[in-house]
């Protein structure tokens, strides 16, 4: 299926070793021209799975470094193909040597999860399992590891094949009683039956597409979004609250996230920051626009912190808050009253009666408060605790089943969609064939997760986000 | 000798695979308990250099990783002890899990260096070769690549031994005398020969302390000092000539280069400038001993570039003139007549004759000159091209021996010294026990860079610079 043999540097530069993979049918051949063992046998005649050491040499004989090769062979290896890894110093020049050298003998360089897509399409892992390795890579906690981890070891294709398993038997059922529709009586399986089991898939997809929220929370970060006046604060309380993490960021370059947004790690929970323009009363046509936008932003978010400048007239924002509250349905809300080192008691009392006035108003005993100063860090470790406790993420353990990945949960709306269909179909007394047409879609996208049915184009989609080597 | 099993990651964060490195007697059994291989036996039943797939588990059973993990056995290793290799995803959350796991269960962390320590107190390397280990990590071009190749491979250590041979065939024929010293005229050599091996040693030793200059350009750059004024326009011409090569500093982050001087690289050469105080003519004791160290850190480099700002007055640069061309004997220097888009043609013929008259008066024809402008970026490709030129760094082949290691360098200074003391002792007729203690000591200082007569202390300033994992 794969003509070319494949070389990629699979190390980030900077470490001691480094590795350049190769991998397809000239392998073997192609890393005999440019390495020479200290001893016995030439790397085409070795064992598979044995480690061999010698040199890297060039055309000319110069010995470019001393490497010890690791021979793999079909199918057994990462990709499926004869492989071969190289382990060099650590150094970039040495590595960018040997890929060079590799070229000029017969390689291609590889482009990005290409040893992965191999894997997939050798059939060592299904394209859900595939998917979970780039995860796995960028995995920067125990929860999102573990994540990973259960789907790269193929429990999510199972839960998957579980539940394909089930629609079949179904959908064999219903496709039957087409056989013999000539006998209108004949039921072979009964309605309350069908009814049961449809209920019972449907309730296996709607947890699966519940989970997403949590997967994505976990694993992009839980959407916050800081809302308020332009001066309210926002930029420094964000700065306050970075202040000690950006040290994660810098650690995972090279994985296949994408631009990285403001994201702060507390208590193992990430939290990612949705930046809004400033909200405020205006009949300027143009700023509504940006001040709608922030309002669409607010309704990405699970959880909003609404800074309001303690310190300024309370007609300023009071002129906004019937807007910001409607945008809060279904949200957790902290109302940070910000500069509040600047205020009096008296003025304190003020706007505490004011948030009363407004929770009664709307009924949502649950929105709370703090009194806080971005500027001099007061009470920031009483709004990460907050964060916390309302992000309520579950601990993840190593068995759970929780939906990650976008394109996977696109996948289960559909087939939630086709197994609803069927319901209503049983409910409506519908033909069988249509019931037969909407299981049949309901197992295509299940299929499409794993891989079974999906386009190049999806295929390229996929690993394209990878990096290099992988 | 060693006793502890050491562990420790091998590969920089961010790359496709990451390496743990285990080495040390209980580098199998310890492996053992965190390893499950998919088929076959345990780790401590597997051939020496075979490679297990299995993967990584946690007390609690969990899986941590899939793993590929290499199986050496002493003395057929980098260490010479038995060790292991594990190859599990790049992920620095898994690699610090993974190092957790060893060392609770009996591995201790390495130490920077450790491996390449434990080689060559295992009698894998000499010290010189070990040291050549970090160079080839840090190096970024052709020349430095080929230079600690050949180091690390035993060139420079075989020279070194040739050397010695030929010193210990000396002592003993001085030695030889001396147990018949009874017999005052039996001479076992000639003093002819002896001068004659004694000038040969000499001229070997000579060479090798000689190419250092070229060996220290190569590896830590060409030494140029950029001097002139104060606001000549020295921090400019520094930023223009910086602009494009800063990638190049990132490349090398955890290898064992201490602090990065201000370098560019140009057609393959590396070049070092030094940072200097602004001179001008002042009475002032404070200001004057700055601009004495100026005159110090000029002595340092090979390469002068003396920036005068054209369109200043002439009187401001002509009283420092004197000073600094004493402080160019030996050097190549070249006079950059900066902002020259802000003089007229006038000028320029002016500033040209004040230059020959100084050539003239100096006796220095080789002294060169260009109108620049270090803001408009004017005339800095020529400027570059003479850089190249007069550095004039010699094309490394893979066997040439160049002393680039400043401890080596040290040791061949006082072995040379050693030997012309031996030289100045047959001159002078000096008796033979004399000159043997001379010769033992130039024959401890050539076996002090292979690390055959090293304190420990030598021994953990030299390692302590490496990388953890090497």
């Amino acid at each position: 299926m794969t003509e070319d043999t494949i070389c990629a540097i699979a190390t980030a530069p900077g470490g001691a070793l480094g590795i350049i993979r190769v991998s397809g049918p000239e392998s073997l051949s192609i890393v005999d021209k440019v390495f020479v063992p200290v001893h016995g046998a030439r790397i085409p005649e070795r064992k598979p799975s044995s480690l061999v050491f010698g040199a890297i040499r060039t055309s000319t004989g110069e010995v470019l470094d001393e490497a010890v090769v690791s021979v793999y062979r079909a199918p057994h290896s990462y990709t499926g193909e004869d492989s071969v890894e190289i382990s060099v110093h650590g150094s970039s020049y040495i590595m960018q040597q040997v890929i060079q050298l590799l070229v000029r003998n017969g390689c291609r360089t590889a482009r990005p999860g290409e040893y992965t897509q191999r894997a997939f399409l050798n059939g060592k892992m299904d394209l859900s399992q595939a998917e979970a390795v780039a995860d796995l890579i960028a995995s920067r906690s125990a929860a999102t590891h573990r994540l990973a981890m259960n789907q790269m070891r193929g429990g999510f294709s199972k839960e998957l094949r579980a539940l394909r398993d089930r629609l079949l038997h179904f959908t064999s059922l219903v496709e039957l009683e087409l056989d013999f529709s000539d006998h209108e009586e004949l039921e072979f399986a009964n309605r309350d039956e069908l009814h049961q089991l449809a209920d019972e898939i449907e309730h296996v997809i709607s947890r699966l597409t519940d989970s997403f929220s949590t997967g994505n929370a976990l694993k992009n970060g839980v959407p916050v979004a800081i809302i308020g006046e332009t001066n309210a604060g926002k930029s420094t309380l964000l700065n306050a609250l970075l202040h000690e993490d950006k040290a994660i960021v810098s650690d995972i370059q090279g994985t296949t996230r994408d631009a990285i947004e403001d994201t702060i790690s507390v208590e193992g929970i990430t939290f990612r920051f949705i930046d809004t323009a400033g909200i405020r009363h205006t009949e300027d046509t143009i700023e509504n626009l940006g001040i709608e936008r922030t309002f669409q932003k607010m309704d990405q978010a699970s959880m909003i912190l609404w800074m309001i400048d303690a310190s300024s007239p309370q007609e300023k924002f009071r002129e906004i808050t019937e807007k910001i509250l409607s945008h809060c349905d279904g949200k957790k809300l902290l109302i940070l009253f910000n500069k509040s080192d600047l205020i009096t008691e008296a003025k304190a009392q003020e706007l505490l009666q004011w948030m009363d006035a407004q929770k009664q108003h709307q009924d949502r005993k649950d929105w709370q408060h703090l009194f806080i100063s971005a500027k001099q860090n007061l009470s920031l470790d009483e709004l990460e605790h907050w964060l916390v406790k309302s992000a309520a993420l579950p601990e993840v353990s190593q068995d759970d089943i929780i939906v990650t990945n976008a394109r996977h949960y696109e996948a289960l709306l559909h087939a939630l969609d086709a197994i609803r269909r069927v319901q209503q179909g049983l409910d409506n007394e519908l033909p069988g064939d249509l019931m037969a047409q909407d299981l049949r879609e309901c197992i295509f996208y299940l299929q499409d997760i794993v891989g079974e049915v999906s386009s190049q184009q999806v295929l390229n989609n996929i690993f394209e986000h990878f990096c290099i080597g992988k």
